[in-house]
């Protein structure tokens, strides 16, 4: 029975979780849905190096909505450039496909093209929470800015998860927001119902965290494309997987009368580019989204973020100073890995998800794994 | 041998070529291509009423190229909101998904939320004689602006045909632009190797124009959406044929090293919306686009434009005056309608484009419609 | 001695407190600083009928710096388009001329056009408990969306006090919020060392909040245009009041090496825009500060929005329904008056700010009336 | 009698030209008009080594309009980043202030970062064959991009000068494109009526083209800032010069009813920045603008590109590569020298330009030099 707050212990429980996760939740390649390109090592965001992934999930109480009391079906995500110990900023971009959501600190990494800080995903209603709890997190740290200046515009974004959390309740604490900074690993990324995804739906199944990636050939750099998704949008009827339309097939219990949802992706690289070629990542990922059968619906905020682990140091620089960037030309691997990691990471959200029953008694089916390999046999694309 | 410069007269021609169209060229859903949603009476942009579109066609010489002689395969397409005797205009948006590309009097455009004008599109080198063409076109109608100002900025774009074409023989000329204009017809839209689309690639086999339109439900308003594109963009691994892998299975005679076109997307609407509406139906056209395999490479221009055919006669209209406008959360049914006719609009354009042989003996080979069937069979998608 | 936290209940003092400003707080006007433009009856934002704007402001402590203690000068400021017993919402866009600043809700306000609910100024580390207080504030009040949804994406502004105020001590707390959406009212505005403006600094003198308005004539409309600042940026020497180089002439006391601040305006009209008209409105706020002096240093937060309050009920309208816009060819005087109103708020808040002591004993002066008047005098720009 | 076809060999009249000029055309700070900062050699776009300009003027006719025929006043202006012998690129951003006009190019210099070939300003109605023009004269030097491919972009910008030129008339043909790109040079520029700001209007006054520069300190980098407009805007009501109302008080010969005109700004610097900053530079125009008096009406087009000839070579290298940047810490003095000099630029186009009689024997007048040192004298701003 589920009426505990968990905070999991990640760091602690690391090996014992991922080999128990290895046993039991396979993840979409494993059921055989073909993708193309070349994932890492763990087909995680965090296969750039660097990179931090820590979840807080919250999940108490059954029954009716008591708003303040629960039941509580929520959490935060913690996406950290360079680890959780670096001060170091990263060149950035972000993109807005439909603007039905809120990404904060974006109008300061547009300007000046650096993502200073983490990037925080969680609810809605938990935005304001988590954003000063950024502030106070680096605060606590002692760690001002790179001039000196305790000025902060944290990245916080959100998704809607009110058909099965109590959103007005503003369960989402400070301590929550530390705890996914403070547990932010490297390694594989716990996927489905944790962090800001725990409450999430998507195409009308159980949705939430998902993550993938691309390493390029060597003779296209070699670099490596991390994509973590918090999903959270679309249709039943619009789904495909690999180009099939598996929505259309699974008809069951769907829940929505209109696409309301958003998504949330953080596109991360070691590719050295610059914030211009950051922000036309950040707007390659909706040919990603396309792919799954999105159509970014008017009720959806589908925002994106990218950011690049070059230049490390480049933020503290003084006077004229060199970094490293790659030509244009040489963005083709790199986009068509943006879009072919944002395409798997959903189907990994969707396939990591577990069903879930939420206030009210409300209930979202995860998207069942034997239906979704018979649907790719019949359309002759199941891969193994 | 096709050494003449042709400019068909499309309005004499109509019935006749449209006849001759219906028997010896199919379009894509007749060849058992599954397309979701409802296309109007054309499956053409000239679905949305009022809406004319023209082509000049410029085909000549052959073997190797000589710069200024040719061979010649470009030409001009002129997309009118209202038909080409009115001097009204339309609210309008745009957007860029990847910006090697041109389409002038896009500033004004974003600005004033007006289209004040018809939309044409030609060959990259070409941009700049369409663009005086059409002031002139303007200045010989006697019609200046609605405030009695000779102010113009007209919308042209472009995408590339030097891969066929001789297209710094800059062979184009004012009366290929006036052509296009003044035979714009609605009805029918001559698909494949017309008009601006006349040397272009698409996914490495023959492009050029495409069109489709679907029609909503009563429910949802019962409006029109009707596309139009320009295809010149794309590698072939990358197609996918309603989410068929289509071009991972048709391998024959594949003509570039990398993704260097380009595509232009029209969208017109009779749905009453805003300028900042049809700017969000703009930046959607990705998703259709994405479906069928582009993930808009550093080198491609996509670049789109939107516009409504409502709210006749706004822009003369002085002092505080009413406009129509749907709310958005009637929009739904609209992005989902771009995303549709989209992706058909570039199956259409590939499956009417017939294979053409330009500068130096280069030959682009049509898509087969007989593979394409099979594919699809393959995969289970063959509609009929 | 300034040790309590000051929640002045502007509604029941407001009419005493009104006259006793009019007594000993004059306005740029009044000091005979010379402007274009007629004002409306209380040179404020509150001249566009609905809009009430409150404040609550935090003053406590004194000495050195203990953080998370004090010494305290800072607040909130809310603007209620509508008041703040409305739940409908306005037409509105916004701008950054540059964005080393935060103002929250701005993805969604670009996108949908609306701008729905108050807008909130505070101090940079507040903006988190303030987005949040909102949510609560329509919680509480039991309104959620024109849809039923219970969804929200609050408009939180920040300038940065940390050079009087113990910014990283996150004094503001959620009933700081709600006292100043609760006392928000029409009429008068305090101005200067109050709400969000009450620890800033603009051009090196003490800064704030400032306030001021046009009124069109009866040819262009009779519309009113109404600003309100918080203004927290600047150099001295830049200062320029009526073109005047005041802040060259008045060289005490200069309190920065560099141009850190940031500053934040709204503009309202009751002229009937839409949303692409109110972004243009918001960009051309920035010309209004450059006649002041402003060149929108890197470290500034220069952020605008502006919304009107016409159509009044157009979001809650199903189908196709009417608005009422202005023809782009009427903006000139709205443009006109953006302009001056901007460019009167900042001397306001200058004017009406008054010198005070922070952290650590720091003092920032306030613009010294007299010196004002003599270099207007030396430069032939006194009024009266 | 002004009858011939003027094509005035810069190149050769070089020495001679300047000396004259130099005696009989004062600048703006030699009628002792006040400027804040540091102009460099010639207070000039060109003291940015590296950066040509060149003009061709059209002036012919006079007296009632013959569309097709004359009289003409006009011309074309190219500024040309790293002189017309280069075939390198260089980094660049752009910003509309104010739409109502035409830059082509923009949407690949914004996504690419690179502005690749010459900068050219003409009437609204030679755009097209300005733009053609451009293509031809890299076809004819033989120079494809740097990937081999004859794909152009140019960059063409335009204001109206119908009110003095027969706009109708297309009286700009290619040959005069060329000729402004072959006879571009450094070192002093001709301002006035010249090139493309041949029949320009600016605040009722006869305008043109202007420049003004400035260089930084060494503490700051020693980076020189050079601006070139071609100004034909504004109410002479809102004309400032140094913060003087000049146009309130030199009210003679007011010649529009309205704000119809437009201005094109670049910008040029040697210090190294990237994209994004480029960009910000580009928008802090407006503000340099807005000290002059204007307000961006909406019938201007104020469009602003800036570009930075640091990072020679860059675009054509392979691989990831070193580029030098600027810390954003440091683009205080490049924003405040881009204000500074934009101003000036206006001031310098405005003292430049003479009287003129255009098309119906209309005549724009000059800004009287005498007058102008009055008013300032007046305002005890006349600075010798």
């Amino acid at each position: 029975m589920p009426t505990m707050r968990h905070r999991i212990t990640l760091a602690a429980l690391l090996l014992f979780t991922f080999e128990l996760v290895a046993q039991t939740k396979p993840r979409a390649r494993e059921l055989g849905v073909p993708f193309d390109g070349t994932p890492g090592q763990w087909n995680a965001i965090t296969d750039v190096k660097g990179v931090e992934v820590g979840h807080t999930t919250l999940i108490s109480g059954e029954g009716p909505l008591k708003v303040g009391v629960g039941p509580v079906r929520t959490g935060v995500t913690a996406i950290v450039p360079r680890g959780k110990k670096s001060n170091d900023a990263v060149f950035g971009g972000w993109f807005t496909e439909n603007g039905a959501g809120e990404m904060t600190g974006t109008i300061w990494l547009k300007d000046s093209g650096y993502l200073d800080g983490p990037i925080m995903i969680t609810n809605t209603h938990s935005v304001g929470v988590v954003h000063d709890a950024v502030i106070a997190w680096k605060v606590k740290q002692g760690v001002p800015d790179h001039e000196g200046y305790w000025w902060s515009a944290p990245v916080v974004a959100e998704t809607w998860d009110g058909e099965l959390n109590d959103v007005n309740g503003f369960h989402v604490k400070a301590e929550d927001a530390f705890h996914a900074l403070d547990t932010a690993h490297s390694g594989p990324v716990e996927e489905g119902n944790v962090g800001g995804g725990t409450g999430m739906i998507c195409h009308e199944f159980k949705g939430g965290i998902g993550t993938a990636s691309r390493v390029l050939s060597v003779a296209d750099g070699g670099y490596t494309v991390g994509v973590l998704v918090q999903c959270n949008y679309g249709d039943r009827d619009q789904l495909r997987v690999a180009g099939v339309p598996v929505g259309q097939e699974i008809q069951d219990e769907k829940v929505r009368n209109k696409d309301v949802g958003s998504i949330i992706v953080v596109v991360a690289t070691d590719a050295p580019l610059i914030p211009t070629q950051l922000t036309r990542i950040a707007r390659h990922v909706t040919m990603g989204l396309a792919r799954d059968g999105s159509y970014a619906a008017n009720g959806s905020g589908d925002i994106f973020v990218a950011f690049s682990t070059a230049n490390a140091g480049a933020i503290a620089l003084n006077g004229p100073h060199q970094i490293t960037m790659l030509p244009n030309d040489s963005l083709d691997p790199i986009f068509l890995a943006t879009v072919q990691a944002t395409e798997e990471a959903v189907v990994n959200a969707l396939v990591a998800a577990e069903t879930m029953t939420g206030i009210n008694n409300r209930t979202v089916i995860a998207l069942p794994h034997d239906r979704l390999r018979e649907v790719l046999k019949k359309y002759n694309r199941l891969a193994k």
